[in-house]
């Protein structure tokens, strides 16, 4: 009797998921570089002290496991970007600065291209250029990430299934596509597509395809944005766009929170932080409204080897990097020959320089935008008591969360590879 | 029909759930300071090399959540020990230092206690000192961990349910438990504990109670015991030891990962590892036997700001590690007044010298084993390219992993003062 009892609930239960898991849209998000010390940060960033209690953030109610992202064996144990994308959109380790390729620098099919095979509508929607490592790697192929032009000829020139990689293209990267030798963004209008370079254009977009283009490389840092943010609205035009009755795949990724974390800087990490989680909290709303869509966030790696804490103290104070009114970087650039540095340093900062802080700033040459840009930085990281440890990336285990139809496929401890590999069988079982 | 066989599934489930999530042995494992990095690093450190893929541990085996580990807000975002060890006890945050007492310093009940008072036997087996912050905060109440005398006398002077909190005690800390003022040793023994002082003994303890002790405050380091581990051997006796028809509660601690981090000693960090692995390895084994035991193993926080990878190096080399034959501070003090310091840093690191790492070694006094140590440390951090930021504690999440009856009661983000609460109400349900 035990037994038919168990026996019963394993067949309830795999009917049950079976029909629960099938996801007719897939929304897969990066956080670049956002391993599990940027998650937990910025919980304490969003914490309003006036309140007794610490806010669970979008991340907390939705994470299900973790991942390793260590890369091909060749690469060591540490990966980069490029490795990290592949692994997440083909289920292939490979070496460091593939682009959905392996070790051999053959193709790997990616989950994104398989979307298309099944006649989905495909997206991306990215606050880097769009032909970087991450959205490079579930849209296009190729030996290395360096080859930025040809990645992005290769999103006009290479079709699946007869067509093009991707519908919605959403992102920076003017230089690439728009070029002395070839200008891609006129060659996807002839063939149908509206092209804007303006964020305030998204509203007017009319039904079909859409390469948006909005700054040289990447788009400017969340905090030197009006509202200090921009996926969201990237990914809500993206959805609907895309939105069609045979569903759609999309990759999003808050690309800059890694590059926060190459430059070691804080106040730009827990900006780009928040510009990410308020995305999740739109998509927490969609899938409640839409819940027939998966989507699973998770992180290629960790940046920076950033610590919350440093020095023996045991304390962190998220409090002036909430002051800050723009990026540390153009802060710096404005401060450069200007007559009153130490006033636009503390309009930029959002609080009063102490002395030590002002003697720290009169010693660096203040027609070097890059010295005063390093030295705000430390400035940061000493009010906040902010650790960091590299330029580049660490090893550290990612989270994964996940919301919608399919979650219960990304729980517990995997290997980065599996993401994909759960997403190709959801798409499979279809 | 849908809803029907919606609504029998859930019956089904929490039927199922019910009679399964009641465990009769509750274990509690705390991998003092392990955050994130620790598991990751550890899952590197045990990698064969010469097999194609890297194995996953027995962490990867049971990862279901993650913890945050804020202090009371009177303590800012970065626990200490004891206001950790406190919310993982009470389900309590407390200041930090704070021994299962809250904010206004009044004792909170502790699972332990609960389970003392439901009847079972207890116990606690740590690699430091048994009055140290996490098991006293499990077994006693104080306004300090400072206190470590009146921590050790009120393990034998204050009772619960008119008997001693503990049955078993295994651990270090003969400077608290046999002083000049009193003999708390002794004072056991008069109340029929067995006590022994050294690993051998364990094996022929008779049943009852018993207070082991290993050191004069914690145990040596792992990498200085004859078979580089020790927690697998206290944990085992502690389990024969309680084992009886009514249950038991036992708190594990891998106390001395934490002082790696503290120390910065990425070579005692990965031993200290693999002394908790193999123990949560033995666990696993025990748990398959006796499915009615629940296993929960979390950290209190991260210690060191250790970083797998540093400098902008996109790798980690943890061979240097494996191969390592001593503690580095044991080495240190073997290199004072040597006649062949190189010689015996050789045969400790396990390894030959390069020019470089000779010539950083002999710019430390050779008297000095304290700037030796620190040197060795140095070494090895290049070596392995290893970060850290500090000598303290820093506020990343930790995880959670669990294993046995009600294993996925801990599935998911929480507070680290739920893992408590969720065993109460476990305790509560038998």
């Amino acid at each position: 009797m035990k037994w038919l009892s168990a026996f019963t609930l394993l067949l309830f239960v795999s009917v049950a998921q079976a029909s629960e898991e099938k996801p007719k849209n897939i929304i897969m998000v990066v956080g670049d570089g956002m391993g599990p010390a940027y998650t937990t940060a910025y919980r304490y960033f969003a914490d309003k002290k006036t309140s007794p209690m610490i806010e669970p953030t979008v991340f907390d109610r939705h994470l299900v496991g973790m991942a390793s992202t260590y890369p091909a064996r060749v690469s060591g144990y540490v990966t980069d970007s490029a490795a990290g994308a592949t692994a997440l959109s083909a289920g292939v380790k490979s070496y460091n600065g593939a682009i959905a390729v392996d070790e051999n620098k053959q193709s790997v099919k990616t989950v994104l291209e398989q979307a298309r095979l099944n006649g989905l509508k495909t997206g991306v929607a990215v606050t880097s250029q769009i032909n970087h490592a991450t959205p490079a790697a579930f849209s296009a192929h190729n030996e290395s990430r360096r080859n930025y032009d040809a990645i992005a000829n290769s999103y006009f020139d290479d079709k699946v299934n007869g067509q093009f990689a991707l519908d919605v293209m959403l992102g920076g990267g003017w230089k690439y596509f728009i070029r002395d030798d070839r200008n891609i963004v006129d060659e996807f209008k002839s063939a149908g597509y509206q092209y804007i370079d303006d964020l305030t254009q998204l509203d007017s977009l009319k039904p079909g395809p859409v390469i948006g283009l909005f700054g040289d490389e990447g788009m400017p840092w969340a905090l030197d944005m009006p509202d200090k943010q921009r996926l969201p609205a990237l990914v809500e035009t993206a959805v609907k766009q895309l939105t069609n009755d045979k569903g759609y795949f999309l990759l999003v990724e808050g690309s800059q929170v890694d590059w926060a974390g190459h430059s070691n800087d804080i106040a730009s990490a827990m900006a780009e932080m928040h510009d990410l989680a308020l995305t999740l909290e739109w998509l927490e709303q969609y899938v409640q409204k839409n819940p027939d869509t998966l989507v699973v966030v998770t992180a290629d790696h960790s940046t920076g080897g950033f610590t919350i804490a440093a020095n023996g103290n045991y304390q962190w104070d998220p409090e002036p990097l909430k002051a800050v009114t723009q990026s540390l970087s153009s802060l710096a650039k404005s401060m450069v020959n200007s007559k009153t540095p130490m006033d636009l340093a503390e309009a930029g900062l959002g609080y009063k320089l102490n002395e030590t802080e002002k003697s720290l700033l009169q010693k660096v040459d203040m027609t070097n935008s890059k010295a005063l840009y390093v030295q705000l930085k430390k400035l940061m990281d000493i009010r906040s008591n902010t650790g960091w440890t590299s330029s580049g990336h660490t090893a550290v285990d990612v989270q994964i969360f996940a919301m919608g139809a399919g979650k219960d496929h990304f729980r517990g401890h995997m290997d980065n590879t599996n993401i994909p590999k759960i997403i190709f069988e959801l798409m499979q079982s279809k």
